[in-house]
């Protein structure tokens, strides 16, 4: 769906630790003694930013990772990290997940505007809602809030998220020392929402930021994840196995804007994809198998059975899956249980191949080949309505990060599909999408008087 | 109470928007346009970590300040200004207020084992209760909890967060590539917390940080204030008027430690100090006064309502303070009450002296006098066991922190009081106090194994 002739993909880095393939740590190009260190995350991040990428991106979980015996973990979390980042680089986007399971809006809008005004416009929210029973155990649940009362959750808690930040009007800071007066307070008002989750009376004690509130990123790709993203995302990251798949996704969600008061150019689409990039199109492949042979199988299966919400351990690996559940008897990460399923059923492939299929990209499409070949994968999907850009995903890092900025990129840019500055200063500028106005500016009424005791 | 020869002081920057003072951003020294704006905290570190000071401080409360209206407020969240910190300084400690009440363990304990990973082991966490009714009402509630709960959920949560920190052993990532082993899991335990208040699996996702967890800081002076600490803080933030005041506290405080297990030298005593600094005592006094002249009358009398439980508004400023509620009354911050209570009964103040009395420090000592005459009162206070140190709170910014760098510091270290380099790389070094032992290292039993769906 290219909407004008100048329309330029969009390049998240998303960082994981060694890199997305679930062996990379193991891989000598692999650096996971650094994977507690900032400074990796910083030279990652510059590298992102030497390649004019529009963010870096990661990923979050609360609770420990399924199966960390056989796999590499930092475990810094995201705001923190972003924010020692942001003090490090200039311009590239700073794109944190966050749960509205798990946390109550006024801290989490706080949060992000705090980043946004660090980053000087910055920051991006992508908004999850939990998978994982785990999770719920780690906050004095027994079990996990229902799939769809999860989403209704977090509707209301977004609705208050945006109300907290247009509590401020973008002129309320005066700054007039002579009348001892710093803000116009009748531009900051309380909020007073009393919804079926959250009552909060506001204001923010945050003045807004300059993006106005961060960039909304959704993830979730099942019915109810993409009614939230047509409401509220303005950038959906979203796992695709296939182009006509990844159409029909991206068809689907730009078509549902409309009934929420949206153009269907407001949500920019990005599908994951794992580049593994070889000088030739067998080295690439060499590659990739390298880092399937180094894979541990019982870090395989367990986290295909978290996929599938079932209990693989003990079966066969090169038998076929058992039979599995019903994806309404999926309480966690419904879209990524059926992709994987209609995968597996799909190519008839057997446990260990499925394995070997999700090591790179956990779902996400894994694309082996030259420079000039993922060029052509990515501008394929971004000229053929599949995609207006990618979260990138090496398998390995930092040099899987290096190749494609140093040989990826600069063919994009060569052919006219990528920037090769850039032109502004918010996560924003880069999307090409608006700074949007403060719902509440305006508003008759009195503002925010603190009741003085 | 001085325990060796080369006891010396500890000194944090609290850092505060324009400076402490509630008119500083009126006068034509600071720069409160750059309240909101990174560059200026990163400079006033920078400054910090120059004085060779032991950390920054930042407070913090979780709702806009009562008036805003008429003091400069930047706005930034404790955590993710901290974290932007750590990455342009190297050595100096960084000290985030956060609440318990108001927050959930696994999610605190988490944040502050990031930042402790991203700074190297510089993360002091100042553990507050909150005090104010107007929190609450940011966080669904319309009552705030009752003062002795607060600190029941305090320690519970204290507890919790310690079992997080100590859930992986130093050793437990062993980053076998060969064998595929990334983490030993009999070394990650579940924490199986089941309490009043909270209910955590754990373990937590991120591996033990280099200080094994965050310094422990406490700044509540009541009677649970002063338990809590005596079990809990390695670090004391407290309000002390008089020298005869301030040795009561540091002797009651440091005589508690004893029934918790603990030495009263685990615990360092920190009073606040407003430094109003002039080339001689003269020019100080007229510095101060100069920053009276600029408050604003509706500040102070919302300011010390606030402080009070009472409101003031409307009495006459040349009057005497009303008829005051009892201490049990008080909901809030009760240590703070006392000591503005007992200020104004003590002296005979006005409600306009006392306003003025209140606008350097917000019942933190002001002194106004030469660089000299400073060191002198921070002398006094450290040798006549009334304290350890101190957080230093400099009136106006960035100006009045240089001040204190380039001609206190200088003059304590000629005396022997300060380091003249640092010697250590965490804030635990810099304060002279040993990382924890994981409290649960080398216990029997099973570690952690997720379940696989």
């Amino acid at each position: 769906m290219p909407s004008s002739p100048t329309r330029r993909l969009h390049l998240n880095a998303f960082l994981m630790n060694a890199g997305h393939h679930d062996a990379a740590w193991r891989h000598p190009l692999t650096e996971p003694g650094r994977v507690t260190d900032l400074t990796y995350f910083q030279q990652l991040a510059r590298t992102a930013e030497r390649g004019l990428l529009d963010s870096v991106f990661l990923a979050d979980g609360l609770t420990l990772p399924r199966n960390v015996r056989h796999n590499a973990l930092g475990g810094f979390e995201p705001l923190t990290l972003l924010s020692a980042l942001a003090a490090v680089t200039e311009r590239i986007g700073l794109i944190a997940t966050v749960s509205t399971t798990f946390n109550e809006p006024f801290t989490t809008a706080r949060a992000f505007a705090s980043l946004d005004h660090l980053s000087g416009g910055r920051a991006g929210w992508n908004i999850v809602t939990s998978g994982n029973v785990e999770e719920a155990r780690n906050f004095g649940r027994d079990e996990h809030l229902e799939h769809g009362l999860r989403y209704e959750r977090a509707r209301e808690f977004v609705d208050v998220a945006v109300k907290l930040w247009d509590s401020w009007e973008d002129d309320a800071i005066v700054l007039d020392r002579s009348n001892g007066v710093y803000a116009d307070t009748d531009k900051v008002r309380p909020i007073d929402h009393r919804g079926t989750h959250f009552q909060v009376r506001g204001p923010l004690n945050v003045p807004r930021s300059p993006q106005g509130h961060p960039l909304l990123v959704q993830a979730g790709s099942s019915e109810d994840g993409k009614e939230f993203a047509a409401r509220y995302a303005e950038a959906v990251f979203t796992a695709q196995q296939t182009l006509a798949d990844a159409q029909a996704f991206y068809k689907d969600l730009k078509s549902r804007t409309a009934r929420h008061g949206r153009a269907a150019d407001d949500v920019r689409i990005l599908p994951g994809v794992c580049p593994v990039i070889g000088s030739t199109e067998a080295a690439a492949r060499a590659l990739a198998q390298q880092l399937t042979d180094l894979q541990v199988p019982e870090y395989g299966v367990a986290q295909l059975s978290g996929m599938l919400g079932t209990d693989l351990t003990g079966l066969p690996l090169d038998g076929p899956l058992p039979e599995l559940p019903d994806e309404r008897d999926i309480n966690g990460n419904k879209s990524r249980f059926r992709l994987v399923a209609e995968l597996a059923r799909r190519e008839g492939l057997t446990l260990r191949e499925l394995i070997a299929r999700l090591g790179g990209g956990r779902g996400h499409l894994v694309v082996a080949g030259t420079a000039e070949q993922i060029a052509d994968h990515l501008q394929e999907w971004f000229t053929e309505g599949a995609a207006d850009g990618f979260n990138i995903m090496p398998p390995y890092l930092p040099g899987g990060l290096d190749h494609f900025v140093d040989q990826v990129v600069p063919i994009l840019q060569a052919r006219g599909l990528f920037r090769t500055e850039y032109t502004g200063r918010t996560l924003r500028d880069h999307y090409g999408l608006p700074r949007p106005v403060g719902s509440r500016a305006g508003l008759p009424g009195a503002g925010w008087v603190a009741q003085p005791a």
